[in-house]
């Protein structure tokens, strides 16, 4: 087969390095199409540890000539890559939508989000509170006496970002961590998914031409193909990164975090690792409104085939088997979805035959074989437990990502605290009630609140808003570091650090204090 | 001898659970008086693992329990600490001096900045602003739909803190680390310094009476000794500890963060580590008032007999013999400064060896012992090297805990950035400039605003004030976290994490959020 001429996408195969493409010393590879389980679009190669160690030291040189900017770069950068996405709208959805078998629909508005990340994180480096620049001015004559002191949050240095195999525009190459991380003002290494690797490049060059049309280093940025796990553990241990941005496995976010700790100098991973996303249904919500939820959930449950990290996971409800039935009638009639590749196929099926073979499991939707061709296709399943079955069978309380979810039936509601005390820390948790509830359902509300990051009611989780009060974070082992979110205005926060200026003349400060 | 009535202080030999005295289980061990180095107080016995894992179950079950206190209680606690530790003032004073050698004038200081500091957290706590609450309202027309979502920051949960040998009061019980954990909402658990028991127990007293006067949970509040390594493991590694606040060592810091990395849920450990806290003065600096800078420098360097993380330990200068000359005359005046304990005095005989050894170094001031008796007693000393013996001695470039600093011979301005690439991460670094220099002054200050948490202009950097614009932390190996302070109002910052409520009806959200 010539990619050339078959199975051809607008893309030649290269990653950047300095504002150049760059192709890895390392093993070739391609992107397999899993509609169709075939390889396609150009051959791409891995980076070695050479091509990282010098992309982290360009970084690093781009990090110290960036300074010599004008104030407020980072917006012109960050605009300029999102216009640039827009031109490259049909290559993007072309290209991503074969690479990930994600359709149209869902792609264009994945883009539109990636664009208003772009230009939402662009707004915030122009009004300019992210920087936090306070001054408390001297007091000579206090006791003790008490210097001028200026503080402000600067940028940590260079980021490493890992692109998500589930969202190929807003979760990897120009995505939040990116657009965060170039809004603090940090340089970007970004290790592009294997899974999506034309799409990466697509996108890659929009942000390397954005960075040249700001006027930037041109080592502000580089894209970094690798098939592996060596190249995104040299990124992860390079001297000059400073800090990670990851969205992926429990398994693999946690290979990053031992990594980065054991370093000589550690740095953070903000790694998000996944998530069980509980949803709670009271008694009385079950009561006015059974069917509704139930259909609201299997609709949630299998947005992009299952394959969100908000994916609600579980359900627990005193009337298990009435709403896994009602959920079930309309995932039997919905169409298999596409799976992002063969290892989330593999994984997902290994799960699925974990839980299903627990005690006191029964499966609820019809379909005999949940992994039907062609392509790499799975028809969504429900699962039916008591709680006790899902205290004795730890499988059944790990994540399935894809369209499987599990609805407990807890007998009463009283048991719903010790639910709560089986889930492992969230992304989200959800309740249904009604508000005869809420005067009785505060403790529960508030062990919800330590249990994850949102705490959504009466409604589902998958949508994740991106402003200035959303956290899409949440205790371990959702995120590698629940004191802060990886989507919304605030997640700048992560790739900065404070500094004080003590007495200090004007000429000697950040621009971002002069005249403060 | 009997401990009752030799060297006695006003301490039972008690450590603190659950509102009741506790002694632990293991290991018995007394402080030293190390202006005599004679035992002084009364017997304290070490916590074992039961002890610590009691404490920290107890911790749990108070995070819960306070959440019914009404709204600000925080600011009741800590306001009330700071009012018995007045009452306890003389006390309080007599067994620190006893137990660290440090004068009663210093320690009335450190009294006051204790109780500044307990009573600034409560006026935090009582603006509110630390909760950083916030709302974007529901958009039901917008596309996407947007729900309504309220952010706010809630306490992590329990914290350890570890109390500093150095500031028996304002980084120890009741010190920084607690205060800002208590401002947050967590329950702490401190682990008091072994050479100042009776202090903490002091200490401590008034924290466990404020905590009943406040109205919470006796859990709220734990002290534990432990004179060696294992009381500290334990806390660290206790499944319901949430986050570490930690001064003393590098090697003691680094032991405490590669544990808590390792553990199944990770934690963030808050480590200020020590810092070598350069200082830079401009060959026209020098020209001015060489005198003046030398003179001040080593006031600096003696304060609290060079006992503080923020000691200057190095000066770059192209006028290296003049200025160390100037400084050793005043130092050579000075009289030895009281050492904390054994351990601090080895550990600076260790490396004050190490670094006389090294080539090229030459010892300015003149006494020929520095470790005078009676006690642990140490006279300044003043090293100078040129910058190529700096570059060639790692040595030099160890923090001397205690009355030690290097004069640095650059030969020429232009070699400052050679010098600033030789240091490691530190919480200072400052600079000594005239106007004539400003101009061509904004590469090196940009680079120490890179080396550190603080840039402090023609002064010196021991003085720490305490508010909003205050950064103590640093890159590593200053600290283990350089986004954050453990000095100033934002330290509260470290111990908090973000939620979201989505549509979440008003009876359903913490306190903190009712009426946004």
């Amino acid at each position: 087969m010539n990619p050339s001429t078959e199975n051809a996408l607008p893309a030649a195969g290269t990653g950047f390095l300095g504002g150049e493409e760059l192709r890895g010393s390392g093993a070739a590879f391609r992107a397999v199409d899993p509609a169709t389980a075939a390889p396609v679009g150009p051959e791409f190669t891995s980076c070695g540890v050479d091509d990282v160690a010098r992309a982290a030291d360009l970084a690093r040189t781009a990090y110290d000539a960036n300074r010599s900017l004008p104030e407020g770069w980072q917006a012109v950068l960050l605009r300029g890559v999102a216009e640039r996405l827009e031109a490259a709208r049909d290559s993007i959805v072309e290209a991503a939508g074969a690479e990930t078998g994600i359709g149209e629909g869902r792609l264009e508005g994945e883009l539109a989000r990636t664009r208003n990340q772009l230009n939402g994180f662009a707004r915030v480096v122009e009004e300019g509170d992210y920087r936090e620049a306070l001054r408390v001015e001297a007091a000579p004559d206090a006791n003790p006496p008490r210097p001028d002191l200026r503080r402000v949050l600067l940028p940590v240095g260079p980021v490493a970002v890992f692109g998500a195999s589930n969202f190929p525009l807003a979760f990897s190459t120009a995505g939040g961590d990116t657009a965060s991380a170039l809004a603090a003002g940090c340089p970007v290494l970004v290790k592009a998914h294997p899974s999506h690797p034309a799409t990466s490049e697509i996108v890659g060059r929009a942000v390397v031409d954005a960075v040249a049309a700001a006027g930037a280093h041109p080592g502000t940025f580089a894209l970094l193909h690798g098939a592996g796990n060596e190249t995104g553990a040299a990124l992860v241990t390079a001297p000059e990164v400073r800090a990670v941005g990851f969205t992926g496995s429990f398994a693999g976010g946690r290979v990053l975090t031992d990594l980065a700790a054991a370093r000589p100098r550690p740095i953070p991973v903000f790694a998000e690792m996944g998530s069980l996303n509980p949803v709670f249904v009271t008694e009385a919500a079950a009561r006015e409104r059974l069917g509704e939820i139930a259909e609201g959930f299997a609709a949630s449950m299998t947005v992009g085939a299952g394959q969100m990290c908000t994916k609600p996971g579980l359900v627990f409800t005193t009337r298990g088997r009435e709403f896994a039935e009602r959920a079930a009638a309309r995932l039997d009639g919905a169409e298999p979805g596409v799976l992002l590749n063969t290892a989330t196929r593999d994984a997902l099926a290994d799960r699925l035959a974990a839980s299903t073979g627990a005690a006191g499991v029964e499966v609820v939707t019809k379909r005999r074989d949940a992994f039907e061709g062609p392509g790499l296709r799975a028809a969504p399943v429900l699962l039916l437990a008591g709680l006790d079955d899902l205290a004795a069978a730890p499988e059944l309380r790990e994540e399935h990502f894809g369209p499987v979810a599990v609805v407990v039936d807890v007998g009463s509601e009283e048991r719903f605290f010790e639910a709560v005390r089986l889930m492992p820390g969230s992304l989200t948790a959800t309740i249904h009630a009604e508000p005869e509830d809420h005067a009785g359902l505060a403790p529960l509300a508030a062990e919800l609140a330590e249990l994850a990051g949102r705490v959504v009611h009466n409604g589902f989780p998958t949508g994740v808003a991106v402003n200035a009060a959303q956290t899409h974070g949440g205790p371990y082992p959702a995120t590698s570091d629940s004191a802060h979110t990886s989507v919304g205005w605030t997640a700048v926060r992560r790739f900065q650090r404070p500094v004080t200026f003590q007495d200090a003349p004007e000429a000697l400060l950040p621009g971002s204090l002069r005249g403060t």
